[in-house]
This record gives C-alpha cells, sequence and structure tokens, in this order.
C-alpha cells in the first residue's frame, strides 16, 4: 500500500514511518520542519541529538528492510505543494501528524496562538481540498486528542453520542470543550473534516489520542540515525517522559496544582498499533470514524508516585513538588473515557509499568549530559 | 458609551452604526472592504448603488442626529490594526460583524474556503487577543448563524444543552453540524470564544442569527446616501431577498430542491433590536452567552407562496421553479429552534407579510434597471 505521512519528521511521524516501511509498504514523508523552528524558537532540543531528515531517510533505506522511504521538503499551508504530493503519490492512506503539536507553545502569545490555528486548520482544509481533487478514495487518518473533549461531567464516548432531548434523539458530534488553542484547532479540523465526509464523501478516522510517553520502537533501536525525537522540555515533553527525566536526575517531579487532573495515556509502541489498525480497518466512503487513541487512564499525582516509585529501585528517590499549575484545568473531576473502538479491532494495550520506566530512564541516563536544567520547569502560564 | 463595529460597511454592519450613533452613542467603524472585493471578484453588486464610506459617514455626521460616527480602514487578520484601534478607542461594547459572510462563496474552491476560515477564525483570534490585552473587560458581542447547528433531529437550544448520559448530566456546548466551510469557520470561532470567556474571564456574546431580510432601516431610508448593501445574488442575496427582486421583474422564484428546508429568519429591524437588547444586556465577566437570533420560522416553499402571493396583489405573477439543490441540505427534516433568550429580554418580533413584501418590491421596481438578470441563479456547488 502506498502510505503517506504528514509530519514524518515528528516524535510519531518517524517510527511511523520505518513501522510501515519495514511491513513493505511504500511510505513517503513530508514535512517543513516548523516543530525544529519552534525548538529554536524556545531553546529547546530533544534529549538525543536527531539526525536531519534526509540522513535518517538515507540510515533506513541502508538497512533494506522491507521498503525504502522517501521524504519531501514543504509546508501544508502551500496548497501547491499538497497538490503536487498528492498526485505524484495518490496514496491509498494519509496519516496526518503534521500538526503543531504543543498546547502550551500555543498558549505562549498571540503570534503562537495564530500559528498554530494558521498551520493546523488552513494545512488541514488544504489537505481535504486537495484529497477531493487528486485522490478522492484515499482514507485520511488525521491524528486529534483527547483534549478536545476536555473533562465534561458525563462519560466520554468516541467522537458522536446519542442524545435524548425533549422526546426525541439523534446521535451528535460529542460536544467539545478544548483545553488551549492548540486543542481548539484539533476542534476545527474535526468539524471541517466531518463536514467534508458528509458533502465530498470522503474517508476520515480521527483519532483523538491521549498522551504519548516513551523513548524507543523497535526500529529506532537498530540504530543511532533512527532515533526518534523525545522531548523532556515545557513545550513539548508529555507528562510522563518530563517525570522521567526529572527522576533520572534527581530533581523534583513537577505537578502541576494538586495533580488531580486525571488523562489518557498510551505508550508510543501503542500508537504504531493503532494507527497500524485504523489502516487496517479503514473508514467507508462518506464515513467519518473517530476513535479514542489510549490504553490508561491515570492522575497526574499516581504517574509521579509511580515514576518516583519506579526510580527508587535504582536507588533515586525524586521528590515529587506541586507548584501553581500553569494551566487553567478542573481539578476532582470526573473523567470516564471510552476506548472500545481500537480494543474491539484487537489492540493489546503495553501498560506503564516500573520496568518500563526503568529501561526508559536507563536510556535517559546514558544522555543526562543532554538534559537543559532550564527547560524543566513551566514557562508559560494560560492566563498570562 | 463607546462602541465599536467591525465590518461596519456591510448590509447589518452600517445600519446598526447609524442607530447606535442616533442614540448617542459613540460609534467608530472599522471595515477593509473585503466584501467588496469578494463583490468585484464575482462581477455582483448591490441593487441599488453605495456610496463609499467616507462619504456615507460624511453623510450621516452632516444630518447632526445623535452623535458623528468615525471610521478607521483595516483588516482583522492585521493584528497591529486590530491592537491600535482597541487601544485608541477603549470601546465598552464591540459588535463584531467583520467576517466573510457568504455560504456560497466559501464553497466555490479552495481558496475562497481558506480566505474564509483565515479571515474569520484568525481575524478573531486577534481580536481576543486585542480585548485581552487592551479592555478586557469590553462585551464582545461576535454575531455567528443559526447555521452552525445543521438540522438536528433535536430540538435546538441557545448555545448550550443539558446533556444526561449514563445516569450522569452535564451542560454542554450544543453539538454544531454546520452546513457549509463558511458555518465551520463560525463554529470554530464561537469554539475559541468560549475557550477565551472560560480562561481570561473575558465577556462574550455570541449572537447565533438566522437569515436576514429586508431593504431598509428607519435610517437608511433618510438619505439615498445612507442606503445599506441589499443584495440579490446568487453570493450575497439572502432567500427573502433574491425572491422579492426575482418576483419584481415577474422571473421565477428559484427554489432550491424540493424547498423543504425550514429555516429562520428575521427582519434587518430585528437585528438591530437584537443586538441592542444584547448591549444592554451583556454578558458577565467569565460569561460566554449564547442567544439565537430569529423572529420566525419557514420552509423555503412557504416563502416562495407568500412571496408569489403577495406579488400578485400588484398583478404580477411569478412562477415558482424548483431546481437542482447546489447545497448539500437535509429535505424534510426536523427544525424546532428556540429563541426564548431575546423573547424574555422584551424582543418584539416584526412578522413576515405581504404588505412588507410589497414596501420591498415597490423600492425594487424603482431599481429595477440595476438588477442583473445573470446572477439570480445559483452557480456554486456543494460537490463541485
Amino acid at each position: 500500500m502506498k502510505i503517506l505521512i504528514i509530519g514524518g519528521d515528528g516524535y510519531l511521524g518517524w517510527p511511523t514511518a520505518m513501522h510501515f516501511a519495514k511491513k513493505n509498504h511504500r511510505v513517503h514523508l513530508i514535512d517543513d520542519f516548523s516543530k525544529r523552528t519552534i525548538e529554536n524558537e524556545n531553546s529547546v532540543a530533544p534529549l538525543v541529538n536527531i539526525e536531519t531528515m534526509e540522513n535518517r531517510v538515507k540510515a533506513w533505506n541502508s538497512l533494506r528492510i522491507g521498503k525504502k522511504i522517501s521524504f519531501s521538503f514543504g509546508s501544508m499551508v502551500n496548497h501547491r505543494f499538497v497538490y503536487e504530493q498528492l498526485k505524484k503519490i495518490k496514496p491509498d492512506h494519509i496519516i496526518h501528524y503534521g500538526e503543531q503539536p504543543s498546547a502550551p507553545y500555543s498558549m505562549a502569545g498571540r503570534s503562537q496562538a495564530v500559528f498554530t490555528q494558521s498551520n493546523n486548520i488552513i494545512g488541514s482544509l488544504n489537505l481535504l481540498f486537495g484529497i477531493k481533487k487528486y485522490c478522492p478514495t484515499a482514507h485520511l487518518i488525521k491524528l486529534g486528542t483527547m483534549g478536545v473533549y476536555g473533562t465534561p461531567n458525563i462519560d466520554i464516548e468516541e467522537g458522536f453520542i446519542k442524545i435524548k432531548h425533549k422526546n426525541r434523539q439523534d446521535i451528535m458530534q460529542f460536544p467539545m470543550k478544548p483545553l488551549s488553542y492548540y486543542h481548539c484547532s484539533k476542534a476545527a479540523d474535526s468539524i471541517n473534516l466531518y463536514f467534508a465526509s458528509r458533502v465530498w464523501g470522503l474517508r476520515a478516522t480521527d483519532l483523538n489520542q491521549g498522551v504519548v510517553y516513551g523513548i524507543d520502537t523497535p526500529e529506532t533501536i537498530m540504530s543511532e540515525n533512527l532515533n526518534t525525537s523525545f522531548h523532556y522540555d515545557h513545550i513539548f515533553g508529555t507528562v510522563i517522559n518530563r517525570f522521567m527525566v526529572q527522576a533520572s536526575i534527581g530533581k523534583p517531579l513537577l505537578v502541576y496544582g494538586q495533580g488531580e487532573q486525571i488523562r489518557t495515556f498510551l505508550n508510543i509502541n501503542d500508537t504504531l498499533q493503532c494507527v497500524e489498525l485504523a489502516v487496517k480497518n479503514p473508514a467507508k466512503k462518506n464515513e467519518y470514524k473517530v476513535r479514542n487513541q489510549f490504553t490508561e487512564v491515570f492522575t497526574i499525582k499516581n504517574l509521579a508516585y509511580l515514576v518516583q516509585k519506579s526510580a527508587k529501585k535504582i536507588g533515586i528517590n525524586p521528590k515529587i513538588k506541586f507548584i501553581k499549575n500553569p494551566r487553567n484545568e478542573s481539578q476532582g473531576h470526573h473523567f470516564n473515557p471510552s476506548n472500545k473502538s481500537f480494543l474491539k479491532l484487537g489492540l493489546k494495550p503495553r501498560k506503564l509499568n516500573p520496568n518500563f520506566i526503568l529501561e526508559n530512564m536507563k536510556k535517559i541516563l546514558v544522555n543526562k549530559d543532554n538534559i537543559d536544567l532550564r527547560v524543566l520547569s513551566p514557562k508559560i502560564k494560560w492566563k498570562n
């Protein structure tokens, strides 16, 4: 199958590329390196240095495993580039990771919020028009986020909910209450995508993903040149990854607020598993399918305890420090999201456990000289 | 009070400006004339020629009624302009009509859809950041559209709905199912606006407006130079306005599909009434208040019959022609939207009636030489 991966340079895009190439799919990547630009803008970097895209692709292709990967540089906001790529590749599946992915970045100020929404919404809109024009039967898998739901006081279903109201009923898009301008951009994307599937008959899967953690996949460990971009900083670092880095060097685990916020999580390898299941079980013509993509639910506080407990096994005893929450989040809220859809397709969840944490901490410790202490604590406030 | 009207050159913006100026409010307008640009792009024009903004403002100010109106040229997408205006004016209320308002235009192609979403979503996002920075206690009244709701099989409440689900409940944003990329842009706006009110405490009223009809307000008729832009074309002409023009010259009333679509409507004078009620009953700090702004509900078919019946009274007997629907709309759907919120505040609805239609047709007949027959039928298809 021909698979186009947008955002192929990213934390998830690059491992996804190798995962499908290994299984003999024809994988083409595009990226505009806007995430690397934001890294430079904010003086943050992945823990382990990442090769240039050209070198990563060369490194993979020289292994002669499965199929070769190819790459084109360009932005989704440039529709001529998008059209040219779709026309050339005629993909069967398009996996769209190509969005500015940091909630804190989107809250840093006007220009960051505007960049996030322009890049994400307009880029995806260009993609919809391109698909309609050049490959209308292609299956679009767009990465969304569980953060579009917010923390409602009812159970979270997968994209849609049956609403009974005044003796009538309808199945409607699950109401969204996003947590940042980044999450708002994802909500807008989902509205556009659902519309395009209704009006043009496009085939779309929206994966509302939880918070991803972990450094390695079976492919990244094959060579140093195949690493993916593991972030631990306040811009791109997700919470488990941040805790593991803080623990590794004996720094306090910084919990925002009281840590009673409940979130969804999954191992980076389960992202690959889910995306593959989405490819194997595509949406039909006219169908906009939403799947919640996570394996476990934790409070932030309990994650901190788990990382702390794991660290103790190798003689490190990091403190847990509760700091003023820079975000605007509910504390002690109801949270019961469904992930039935992937379980039904056969998802085998990896569970977060002390062994996994220690394994990751080992790799972090090898690279501990790279850790920049200045980026461990949050600098962007939601209400600044 | 100081009132900033964004989109002050528009069909509704200009009459709103005079309405408030007459009542001794300090009114400042901004506009970038992007609607006039789209008129040129599509070879459509208002039925009656509209003066330049400068001349309209001069004409109003020379009447010495109430207060003078002032105007600045600039785009909402240019945040420096937005910031400068907010800093200078420090408005008490901001009435935001400044969005690309045509659903068909947004469906004409990629560049039109992208213009609509960039202009509307990013322009409004700039505004939110500007308000936070320069006038955080100002009350923002943003014009939305009933089209964000689509045509769900349950009754449409005003912005929010209490959802009971698996023995729990929450009051949530009413699920949106927009009818075009224009309507999608309004949905995205509403999501951003609700977010800004939650996180920054902004005061916001979202007016989900029905389809507006009518040529005149008490101020527009005071001088030829004070006309507002009455459109009857396939881009900007709303359905009642189009029917009245078609009837005036004995052309068939073009009904899309079987005309069983049900929509909400209001007289242009009731737009002014509602906006004034929204000013007098502002949202509080942290509040995002949604009001559905319409007075009546009709099927398109029944509107055609009503216009036909009215025309007969002056000896014109236009045919009703059912043409293939260029849009993607449900036929024969449930539709029961609430407009309690404005009724509670004292809205006195004007009803659409034959006298009103004939009065408008009289003014249309005076200007019938201006009618361009080529723009009477739809040219933009939702599924082109």
